[in-house]
């Protein structure tokens, strides 16, 4: 049995990663950490995890977490590049949730999160975790970044299209849409209900964290510069991304094939039929990326219809992904609920 | 014209008051006051008032209120019960929408509201704002203290029963729900989108404030003691109450016509035809309490359905009623917008 | 395994069916049946079950469902009396989720469903497929009637109180509150979207079907006539039924020492610290009943808040579970998934 | 007083239509027809209209138009141009809010709404009522086809660019989001409350019947060939439209002096400040369009933020300010309320 910690889980990913984990058969919870909620029992702040989580939050000092074999980081920005050496050092294995192991461009790091990284050494060793683009390094990394939400979401949908580099890779757009637990579960007034209920609009069209990612990981897998437009909209749903990405296509291709051949292997990518069109809830609590491919009006640009559930494949699934890719288990342990329709 | 102030509106209550005066065709915006906000433009808060509130909101210290012929009170509890005073004995007259007004038992109002009230005298003259029980009072009233959303919605359904004398009264039950907006415009985590939306819960069992309200009124009335189990619920909805109420007969009577000739003249109270259940949507937005009676399988229990809009009828509308009575206005002024449906 | 055949699985409750039994440890998919959408394949129509369920709807006809073990019925009222007679001689066991076999008093089935009951005899020997109140009959029983949603919710709060002797079982009180899904997945303009969202209202108050069901089996445990005013609500969220129940005393007694007897060994009713307010979300996807006790002012009058999802401990997951305890299956078995929250 | 008619008030544009016109000063509404609700009271189907529509709904047959001196039609496709020609010849005027009166080409017609064109001269005639690019002529105009609800929204947002021959007019992309009123007070499956909840979804990716009357507008103002890319999605609300688009500018320009000049004498259009991003709430209920313009990261893309309500402003709102164009009114009669927030 893997030995699991979770620092800082009163969030939604953190709820997520427990009700993912209690259910996980080849691993045991053995602490949890919040400084706010020290002594309280789990099960009394979340009453969905009533009788299977037998856990008290302890503080983040008296909890031994050197005893794990991973500990995943479900914090704010900052938290993981602060406690993660020590761990790691430890022989400790670290799955960050939040931003800090995300980037190798660390001034492009400071811009977006506004403080300094301190632990360069350990962000350029780590892995972004991105399985069906890292597996393999993924595998032996101590260190690993679960992608943002919408970051996985618009780099799988453009990932077949710039890894054959058949696109105008200068000029993509990725219109998102986001369920408001994105957000997180902090008390703030433009994500109360009666402000984010029967309500749609755009936000950070200034600049939106994920696009430093988006742009790292597919210039990789481009090999050449990439820019993309990144609009994102908060919509009234709890659980979801839609990404809408529209791409100029430079030379003639079969769309629908690429992805099909790229993905084919891919446990959580599912490659609808032509003429399809996801919807968010058909992921609803799954790690499952659905995506479908268009050619409106048969003309050069590309439409890429992708979903996920942010806080699965967006973050705890594909955080419990990669652990068990670090750990030698099959990919889908643990993994394999589906999604919650209606 | 009637030169209107309004402190603290940069919540519900508040932006409501703004919506409904805007309109209002005998009033004249004069000032607007938040501590928090001083020098915003109250557009640039909410942008649904572009073009039709050309106010900024000004520090309390700055605000000349005194020069007003009416202040609205959009305020936490507390606040009205400081600054009305002054206010009054500059002939300046007082609509509060908090509950610093509502109660004459300040023993009882100290026990809800955790503090001592700071003027009891003024809280002695003060007349309880709901038109439909205290019209003539209201009309001479220098201090009026509207009724809280939940309130109004269970003292207009239980009105013609507990006047009449023919109910249990110690034995009263309302089951309200409460759409979200209720709670306020203040960042907390319960009321954010992805904790009330699809989700229901009841709430405050253990006792709501709007209690104490609710018996003084009904005693009036009544002229006997009253008892309501009060259990209100929150409902993933932004506007409305609907309130469930039982009282058993202690005598046979025509509820029908009872509550038709009780409300028979009231602009803003709708009896429906026998059968009804009337959804909140058919008040969204206005000033308007419709109601429905029931016998179920005949027997003895009455059930009355009620609703309102909290903001409108519960709150922002109910205070510009009073603010008509109070100036010799036909009541319905400026509160004939209809409800948005769907 | 258990060969498992589902009669007419394109609604609600077929479609949470396979999305539980095609995770159940224990049970093989064999058919699925739908004279509409006979030939698509289930997960075209469900795309939240590609890769999952691998079976295509045959039509009625066509289908050999006798060579499964149970079949359950997912179907409008009245087909499981038409088709279950053959299936039950052919030694398959019937789980019907509609009412056929729900009531014993076969005039009041005939009341409140609009026609004749066809087969009588199995109607008697049918069991009620609530385990916490008839577990041995279930074990044993070729045909079980799956209680309604509102039905099981209230029944699993009145019953300690009931079965006890302790309340004026004459003058229940259920005040109910659904999500859409109750309603099913029929076309209908009362149910749509625009309808049913921002929006509160009660309905059925003149008389609900499951009313009747109610009123059998509190009878039966309380060996004593039972009458409940039961008020429906239909509450803008997709699933979950929170029921606000009301008993007056007519005896004292530890209410929660009660229920925390009553209900010790049960796996799936969760009985709440004194003080708590159940969410339905605690147990939205779950096979849970969770509840909590209250008296109000310290009063004679009980409140109980009871929370399931419709769809689960309401449905197909009270299903499952009566088909776990027919074929001697640990009871938990495949409904161990936990609440999704958020 | 314009005697008003109105053809088909039962869906939502025709609740809409009567919520506007009760209130409208210079109206009085003589009859209301519908063939399925003939000699039902209007405020019975909406109970929100009690006491302010006096209305019942009469046969089509029965119902004498002819005195009317506009007819409104809230009905399905080919309706308006069945039954307009007669009252065009009797001097009424009619205002359709279907799509029969939109389109010029009428082989483009026939290919979208499936059925021949039963009045070419009419359709020849009539002019396409947005008051922002076609005021003289509805000035004038005995017939006017309400544009539909995206292509409002749509073509406000890019008329000034492509008006000012500034952008890559063959290449333009509009992804915008509806609310679920969009697809009218209809039973179906696809917008049931338990369908359409919390979730997100395209549709229509392969083509949308407003694509054609969308580029038939702006090749009009453009005086050139217009492209777009449309791609409409369903997004968990009742009201509003989002519409994002995306232009290349093909010369350097001030977007946002140009949109604020073009539009300065608009009622009903607000150019909201540089760094803005409205949220579809700002107007629901009124009959406003906001947008607001950006340039990511400075490049060469202009990204427009457009909103308005899809009944109001994109239906019924319009078509009351076109009715007010053609009959001399100030535009903005009975159309000055305020959006209802929250």
């Amino acid at each position: 049995m893997i030995k699991v910690g979770i620092v800082g889980g009163t969030g939604y990913a953190g709820v997520e990663l427990l009700r993912i984990l209690a259910r996980h058969p080849e691993t045991l919870l053995t602490a949890i950490t919040s400084r706010k909620e020290a002594g309280m029992h789990v099960a009394e702040l979340f009453p969905s995890l009533r009788k299977s989580v037998d856990l008290r939050f302890v503080d983040p000092v008296a909890a031994d977490l050197s005893r794990c074999d991973v500990v995943f980081f479900a914090t704010p920005h900052g938290v993981a590049m602060e406690q993660g050496p020590r761990l790691v050092e430890a022989g400790v294995r670290v799955i960050d949730l939040a931003a800090d192991f995300r980037l190798k461009d660390l001034v492009e790091w400071q811009k977006w999160y506004n403080m300094p990284h301190s632990c360069p050494r350990l962000a350029e060793e780590a892995v972004y975790g991105l399985p069906e683009m890292n597996r393999e390094q993924i595998r032996r990394a101590r260190v690993v970044g679960v992608p943002g939400c919408y970051a996985t979401a618009i780099q799988l949908g453009f990932l077949p299209l710039v890894e054959a580099g058949i696109v105008d890779a200068g000029h993509l757009i990725a219109d998102a849409k986001s369920g408001v637990s994105g957000a997180g579960r902090k008390a703030e007034v433009h994500t109360l209900f009666s402000e984010a209920a029967d309500n749609f609009k755009a936000y950070g069209v200034a600049g939106h964290r994920h696009l430093a990612e988006i742009r790292e990981g597919l210039r990789q897998v481009g090999r050449r510069d990439v820019n993309v437009i990144f609009i994102p909209h908060l919509t009234p749903m709890i659980r979801g991304i839609h990404a809408t990405l529209y791409a100029r296509l430079t030379q003639e291709a079969d769309v629908q094939s690429l992805f099909e051949q790229r993905f084919a292997r891919e446990p959580f990518v599912d490659v609808l039929p032509p003429g399809s069109q996801p919807d968010t809830r058909s992921v609803r609590g799954a790690n499952q990326c659905r995506l479908a491919l268009h050619r409106p009006g048969g003309r050069d640009t590309v439409v890429v219809l992708v979903v996920i559930d942010n806080l699965v494949k967006g973050a705890s699934g594909q955080a419990v992904q990669c652990m068990n890719v670090m750990f030698g288990l099959p990919e889908t342990t643990g993994l394999e609920m589906l999604a919650l329709l209606p």
